[in-house]
């Protein structure tokens, strides 16, 4: 099985009031099985499109996946069909009889209708994928080349049964076991880091290493598929290892965690409290460090000191400096840092202040300039500034996070902590 | 020109590096011009799958469009396969070469490549639409029964394009105009709001008015297809008033725009500075207030008093308060907000405390309760308890941004200010 396909069914996609999210996150997971996505195809509730996009997809590929239409009204036709391609009756399935009524009862509906029970009914043969999440149970039919594998719509129950039930299913059936890893990088742009990783990447089979853009920084999955775990792990294990030689310096986690979830980690790891001072970013930094559940044990405060005066009374930068050098200047940035570790009492402060746009630049320090700080209890204070390529006041304001969380991570790497 | 295909090029797509947001956006602005999407379709950069299926979609629908596929590479084959199924040659458009031209000399690049001319080769016959934002142009062909129009694969460009020139293109195509408005609703759900707006939703034609949720918040779009701007517009303004009517105190924007941006439009209008002093929302608020351009104006400094030492020194909260009633309690949120408007001098400030969870839950103020506040020089500080279903920390904290919003709106439209 080497070719799918990925149909989503919905008329709220073609009206364009869902974006269809679940193709992407099926082909990247078919990605690491060795498979290759040929098509992703979108039809409504319309039996007559449907059927033919179901034949069409059939026999250009031999899995052929599809996500919605499964629910229990009478627009949900994505099993009655596969059942009719594939010539089969739709059957009761006890287990999934069982499961319904629970949940029915468990809401305290005795006398739940018809409709519902539909849901229980599925093509004879099919191997049947329970719904951990939600009501409406997926399966996978064989029939003639082909296997159909039909999902729920709503992207939560999809990805649980695609990790629950779909991966292990496809894995079994290429008698293989999938390993892979996700490195996140920060400071080097994609095709930079694609010119590093040549070596590894280049002329790959298996294990096979993937780049990924994001906003700021980028990623490699690094994946293999071998007859049993501890073979797939160690390759993937011994491409990480070159990757690291490779490009090491800018490989900010293993796992796939995002830099603020690191930085948590992180400071708890060391029992230290953080406090911040923000001027551009506006509080975006704070918000993206409490995301993270139980941060209350680590960020202490943080004074958003948007204005000139703020920055002056909650963190006391002197008006001398903002003057002779502007609010946006490596003077003023160090002052907040100072002005933030002393007013806190946390053990080490962070300050930002620049100019993310889309007004406020000049020729001297155009939008995408910003000055960063950061200071510690009885360290010095290291300020450095950065002139990014403006992408915008959003992504602008992204990357001085990453910016922020990567000198925490560095500052924290030295010996003294 | 009543149905539509739309056709995604890009083997990146298929690999689920990039979400197709594309067809989406398409599919909303084709609604609104009374054209019915049948197919949403996604290829890579294979000619002989992409030529298959601009062939189906033009057998099954009138209006075939394409993003992506369009840039200067060998892989990029959109414009070739579309001039060959409509037999036509591609010519130079001289306005397309002036503009590439002048773009090129403006980065300093004098002898560009064979391959960026490419982009400025189109079919002959062609509308072509001339990209604003980027350098590929996309075009419109008719052929047959058919119109193909293609469309650069770029978020930012297409939307432009579709902005400029397809929709104005269409529009004269059916002979009409399109005039819609976007409506915004806070503190209703969209069943509920669904409920009360049935007069106008309930066998509508022209205009129609379509329902969508987003997070903690709700909205309608009411639009009109006529022969005159003048009537699309009249018609689109009589139903919009009997949405007032109907459901006229859950309305807080008439211009699609989100809450911040009308609160810093509010404030701005008033001369007023705000000040905030957020704990579960964690820097959030400000994040959000900041993300509006020439927000500067507006806000002065925000207090993110995650730890209780951090209420107690930064904002006053007196420390028998939390000993007595907790953080997360009203006593604590006045005394925050008062705090805040003290010590910042600015005109409004509001304050926020709660649990967003997943963790810090009781049977007494569950994940999800949040108490917020919000005092004014010489008003009477108003306090509120919101217990939020809990929809995951993210949604929880999104939700206090827009209930902070909407006190602030309700405060200032109080005589006083």
């Amino acid at each position: 099985m080497h070719t799918a396909s990925i149909i989503a069914v919905g008329t709220e996609l073609l009206f364009g009031q869902v974006v269809n999210t679940n193709a992407a996150f099926i082909s990247e997971r078919l990605q690491l099985l060795g498979v290759s996505v040929l098509y992703h195809f979108t039809v409504g509730d319309n039996p007559g499109r449907l059927k033919k996009t179901l034949s069409r997809a059939a026999e250009e590929s031999e899995i052929v996946i599809t996500t919605g239409g499964l629910g229990p009204t009478q627009d949900d036709l994505t099993k009655e069909l596969i059942a009719e391609l594939a010539d089969r009756k739709l059957v009761r399935d006890e287990e999934a009889y069982r499961r319904l009524d629970e949940i029915m009862k468990s809401f305290g509906r005795i006398n739940y209708t018809e409709n519902n029970l539909k849901q229980t009914l599925l093509p004879e043969g099919a191997e049947v994928f329970y719904n951990e999440v939600g009501t409406a149970p997926g399966f996978a039919l064989e029939s003639g080349n082909n296997v159909f594998i039909a999902l729920p719509g709503p992207p939560r129950e999809m990805k649980e049964m695609m990790r629950l039930s779909v991966i292990p299913y496809l894995a079994k059936k290429s008698d293989a076991v999938i390993y892979s890893k996700m490195l996140r990088f920060y400071g080097i742009g994609e095709s930079g880091l694609e010119t590093m990783l040549l070596p590894i990447i280049d002329g790959q089979t298996d294990p096979t290493v993937a780049t990924y853009a994001k906003e700021g920084e980028c990623a490699i999955r690094i994946s293999s598929m071998r007859r049993t775990e501890e073979e797939a792990e160690e390759a993937v294990e011994k491409v990480c290892r070159s990757a690291r030689e490779l490009a090491g310096e800018y490989i900010y986690n293993e796992e796939d965690k995002d830099y603020p979830e690191v930085i948590v980690e992180l400071l708890k790891e060391k029992g230290l409290t953080l406090a911040a001072a923000e001027s551009c970013t506006g509080g975006l930094f704070s918000g993206a460090i409490t995301s993270i559940p139980g941060s209350s044990a680590v960020l202490d405060r943080t004074f958003v000191v948007y204005s000139n005066k703020a920055k002056i009374e909650s963190l006391g930068v002197s008006s001398e400096t903002i003057d002779m050098f502007g609010s946006v200047s490596e003077p003023c940035v160090r002052e907040m840092a100072i002005g933030a570790l002393a007013r806190s009492g946390a053990d080490i402060a962070v300050a930002v202040t620049g100019i993310s746009g889309p007004g406020g630049g000049s020729e001297e320090k155009p939008v995408g300039t910003v000055f960063f700080a950061i200071a510690g209890k009885g360290r010095e204070c290291i300020s450095r500034e950065r002139v990014f390529r403006d992408r915008g006041r959003r992504v602008n304001r992204h990357v001085c996070i990453l910016e922020l969380c990567d000198m925490i991570r560095e500052y924290l790497s030295q010996r003294e902590f």
